[in-house]
């Protein structure tokens, strides 16, 4: 594969996140489930009027295509938020640029407040809610060459190293919606980063998880997987020297592809420019056996890190976790927490890499 | 409030689960998560071919509603299998009868197998999976009368009854699907039963929370909270003196109502008649408050319940959740499992009460 630099002097920071006056404060709440110990945000700085939750209009499979009301072809006639972050081609014309969610669910740059009510325990939901978004309104990830993607990827390390040093951010999620029913209000390409001063129960669980499979086998248990799937190929999508996609053996959705380093690597923030290049290459593939195999679904993506609380996770190996929908979630699903998947990730798998048709996959 | 009791006379056990033979064997599996410990289904019974996944239809706010076509109407005439569990009328007609899942997600009667790849682990997906049908194609839960709604509950203990004892059942749930959004495939009213060997994440979850705050507090946690919420009215939406309903106050979705019994409780299938009554009154108003407040939203219900592993579970306390669905989930509520509400439970309990116009609660 031939090695493209992102090249860093494209890069114009135009403005710190830091030095945002926020103008629209949401008053938002964290508040702890005293159960389980888990999260809930309470935003009611978008709040609605009961009466505004009738009639919530369910969304077709596609979303609205048109470049004419677009709210992120031209963020600045639209009114978005400053850019904290923005990449231009030689001409000048920006590629990608990063700017605050205009109706986050949390409130920037504030230190955390605590609220107690009788046996409960709530805070002020302190965060920051910041959106990725690429130049071309229909072009999405797996559309693009892989030097764009890499450089989706080197913006998102480059706005988590900056918000990681905030003192009320603890841990920083990730993710993409495509299609409505991932839960896309714009059709317009962007993904999304929320920095927040709590750990989600699913990364807790995970830390846990390997955490206690090292103790146990004295190996990290993501090293593990990524090693059984590249020698017995029977759930591999795609792989090169330093990245592998396949569909995981417990998968909980059809189709779901994890796309992990093959080198063990607790911080996604700490990837190198030639590792994002190589994970671009393994992704786009990801994407698009995904948008070939089952005819362009909606899907989220997630990238599983580290926390960045000040601790250490030597046990835990950064991931991303690429889920298709292709049913509605049931009462068993959404109840259990265990999906049902109606097809087996071994005949996914093959149908995934078949439809990239390339010979030593097949 | 009268009492009413449910006559027993009336119940009719047609056939013992345990004698039926399965036609549609679903060749499932159990497949273990190796780092969180979590499961998943893999119900190849179900299976698809990989192009059946494309062009997923996505559903519209409404099922439709005509008996035409209706397979739960006349279960036998469907070709429905055969019920477990009839209870009649005076005059012979039929008013709830259970039968088993005819497109299964787990084999009955079979004992777990285990199935072992290099690191990974899995079992034959062993369980029963029951459908409780009421016998109005469009009389749903909040719009039967409350001894309806009891006898809900008595079929429901009953299975949960004669299922607990199966030596591969381990965790029973229940759940209730309303509207398409929330996952029904089928209008005419029904809840659903799964049996299975495994207990489910979250409920994994609740037992070992309120194992800890027991030990914290010496109290249970669902007790503190129920008297909390009656104590304070801020959450709360109906109660009677044996059950409460109240928006808890790390609501995960606007407008979740959870139905608990105000005396301490860990396991729903040991209810008597007298609180089936009780429950069934809070129950109806709860979903009536829903349905009223925020226009017949799609809704999902859930059983939470100590599993039947043989353990003693003394210090869970079983509840019911119910979840409305306002707004379809984002990648951030999916990823991270923290649920952005853009309601405060305080607000919806107030509308929700209102809407029921008592007086007394306003």
């Amino acid at each position: 594969m031939m090695k493209i630099e992102i090249s860093k002097k494209q890069k114009n920071k135009k403005t710190k996140s830091s030095t945002i006056t926020a103008k629209k404060v949401s008053e938002s709440e964290l508040r702890q489930d005293i159960v389980t110990g888990d999260w809930v945000v309470i935003a009611t700085g978008r709040a609605k009027r009961p009466e505004d939750f009738a009639n919530v209009e369910y969304s077709t499979h596609n979303l609205e295509t048109s470049t004419d009301n677009c709210l992120f072809c031209d963020p600045e006639k639209s009114g978005q938020e400053k850019d904290v972050l923005i990449y231009r081609k030689e001409d000048g014309d920006w590629t990608l640029r990063v700017f605050p969610n205009k109706y986050p669910a949390f409130s920037r740059g504030r230190v955390p407040r605590s609220l107690e009510e009788g046996p409960y325990f709530a805070m002020t939901g302190t965060g920051y809610h910041e959106l990725i978004v690429t130049r071309d309104h229909f072009n999405h990830l797996p559309d693009l060459e892989i030097v764009e993607v890499a450089e989706v990827f080197d913006a998102l390390q480059d706005r988590y190293l900056d918000l990681m040093k905030k003192k009320s951010v603890n841990f920083i999620t990730i993710f993409h919606n495509y299609g409505k029913e991932a839960g896309a209000s714009i059709s317009h390409p962007h993904s999304q980063l929320i920095a927040i001063p709590v750990i989600s129960p699913y990364i807790r669980q995970e830390l846990a998880g390997a955490k206690l499979y090292h103790k146990s086998n004295k190996k990290c248990v993501y090293c593990t997987m990524a090693k059984y799937e590249s020698d017995h190929k029977k759930r591999i999508v795609f792989e090169n020297d330093s990245f592998i996609a396949f569909c995981p053996f417990s998968s909980r959705s059809a189709f779901e592809i994890w796309v992990m380093p093959k080198k063990h690597s607790p911080y996604f923030e700490r990837i190198t420019n030639d590792d994002k290049i190589k994970l671009a290459e393994v992704f786009k593939n990801a994407l698009t056996a995904i948008k070939k195999t089952i005819d362009n679904p909606p899907y989220n993506f997630y990238i599983h890190t580290s926390p960045c609380d000040g601790k250490d996770y030597p046990h835990y190996h950064w991931h991303i976790e690429i889920l298709p929908h292709t049913s509605t979630w049931a009462g068993f699903e959404l109840e259990t927490g265990i999906e049902i998947s109606m097809i087996r990730p071994e005949v996914a798998a093959k149908a995934l890499r078949q439809s990239l048709d390339l010979e030593n996959l097949k």
